[in-house]
């Protein structure tokens, strides 16, 4: 069987550098030659034009840049081929980087002591110990699994909660409905790493929030979003950081990107905000796991990580 | 043998919390009775005044609060009894989390968020990847390996610097005078863990500093210092910022603590200051291994982390 020739369709960014890393190995085009283009076999997209896919009559997979494949499912014309969510070792670390980072710099009360600096005071502030603080998971996947390792390393409790029972070692592990209250119950910092999916949209909202554990000298619990902007309602983030239900939080992600200008959340003082940058996908080491994925697949292995379109991820 | 009695000599902060765990097992007094009272057995001390401890006839060992113990050489009369290291999980945590957060913070660009955040500025700067980028901690001993394991985990790459070569898994070792530069060549986010001995006095200052790595597309080192103000020169910092060989720096300690409130290290945009606060003794975790030792040492078993006096830790 000949190498298939990908057609790599995204849009908001520039595809130059995939182009070149697609192209050391395969034959890649920018657009089909015609709606019923019979050369393509694979699609590498983002955020591809609705019903650019719908009719090509010999793609065989749907490779999505990202973790999240949310993007994918705005296009009505989506045609019923696998579709191979990215799973990198370069994103995976670029995300546990950023869950350690942030739970870290709200751990050891990193903007108290900006403050402190700003004010030239000296002075030492209590400090708890990682091992009196749990960190509550939500989405135990392959990038909230490598987050837990690392902050169970560190010496923090872990939980996780997710759709359906996932055990893992040294982790308190919750699932389902019924388990969400008692997760939430028991974790001081909320670290969210779900897809978006119809379940999940706006799960990160004031009731939810109100469950986290309150305690004695804890000044609220602390929500760290790395998922996805619709997984959480702005408002009631806002609300629960100005009534003392959530102490501080860190946002890699927002209900509308780029983040208007008029959002609160620029200058709350409480809120650390970023781009949408925990885990950029990096051309350079996302396109070769994808290539070797369609070498092994020509030689009739099976795709890895091929999203379950009943559960949206 | 009866449980040998304990002098509890500290100055600088309230030693109530220190007497009363100490008290659940042995007798403690604050002061001896006279210069020769026979009764102490053993000292436990954080800058005690000098001489207290020079006549004490049966005075076995000395335990030192504090992972350093240049406070305790101070003492002209410090007697030739083993000197006690604290050594404690929970202070090595501290140290690892301190050491984790402000590599991370560095790595991940927090100042240029913080500042964009100001600015209400969407947008993604470059981020290299953890394999990119050489921690080169200086000071391999307890602290200094375990920070080592913590930011191998993460994917960065570490290489080690001490007095002697001391081998590890996964860290590039340097020792020695000669191994200093060679070290410093391949180091792009200095690490200071080291004791503060008359050997190790200022050795943080610019002649050391300008042979950090200088690469394309990084903007300069990246210093970290958590082990003691002493080793470092103050004025040859803020000198090696200001011309662009040191990107960003943050401190735990400094030549004179608490930090003068004319210190411009207070006020520079590219310092991040703490108050001597990296690994704090929590005398909840620190005065049982002391007691354990003590019962152990009792036992006819050898003391442990005793300081290499010729070393000066």
């Amino acid at each position: 069987m000949d190498k298939g020739r990908i057609l790599l369709s995204v849009t908001g960014f520039n595809p130059q550098h995939w182009y070149e890393l697609l192209s050391e190995q395969r034959e890649v085009v920018l657009k089909p030659d015609s709606a019923t283009d019979p050369t393509i076999t694979y699609a590498v997209v983002w955020k591809q034009p609705p019903n650019i896919l719908a009719k090509l009559p010999n793609l065989r997979a749907i490779f999505s840049i990202g973790a999240g494949v949310d993007h994918l499912f705005n296009d009505p014309g989506l045609p019923d081929v696998p579709i191979v969510r990215v799973v990198a070792e370069n994103l995976t670390r670029h995300m546990t980087e950023y869950v350690v980072w942030r739970v870290l710099d709200h751990h050891r009360q990193g903007a108290l002591y900006r403050a402190q600096q700003q004010n030239k005071l000296w002075q030492e502030p209590s400090q708890r110990p990682a091992e009196d603080i749990a960190v509550g998971i939500m989405g135990l996947g392959q990038l909230g699994r490598a987050a837990a390792e690392a902050l169970l390393g560190l010496g923090f409790r872990v939980n996780g909660w997710g759709r359906t029972d996932r055990p893992m070692e040294g982790v308190t592990t919750y699932h389902g409905d019924e388990g969400l209250v008692p997760f939430l119950n028991a974790t001081d910092i909320l670290v969210v790493l779900l897809p978006h999916t119809p379940a999940t949209e706006g799960i990160i909202n004031y009731d939810l929030l109100r469950h986290l554990r309150r305690r004695n000298g804890l000044d609220g619990a602390v929500l760290i979003n790395a998922g996805r902007g619709k997984l959480q309602k702005d408002a009631d983030i806002l609300r629960a950081l100005d009534d003392g239900t959530l102490k501080e939080a860190s946002l890699d992600v927002f209900e509308v990107e780029p983040l208007p200008k008029t959002s609160p959340m620029w200058s709350h003082p409480k809120v650390f905000v970023t781009p949408h940058a925990a885990a950029s996908s990096d051309p350079e080491h996302l396109a070769p796991p994808m290539l070797k994925q369609m070498d092994a697949f020509e030689r009739g292995e099976k795709l890895e990580y091929v999203v379950n379109r009943a559960a949206g991820y």
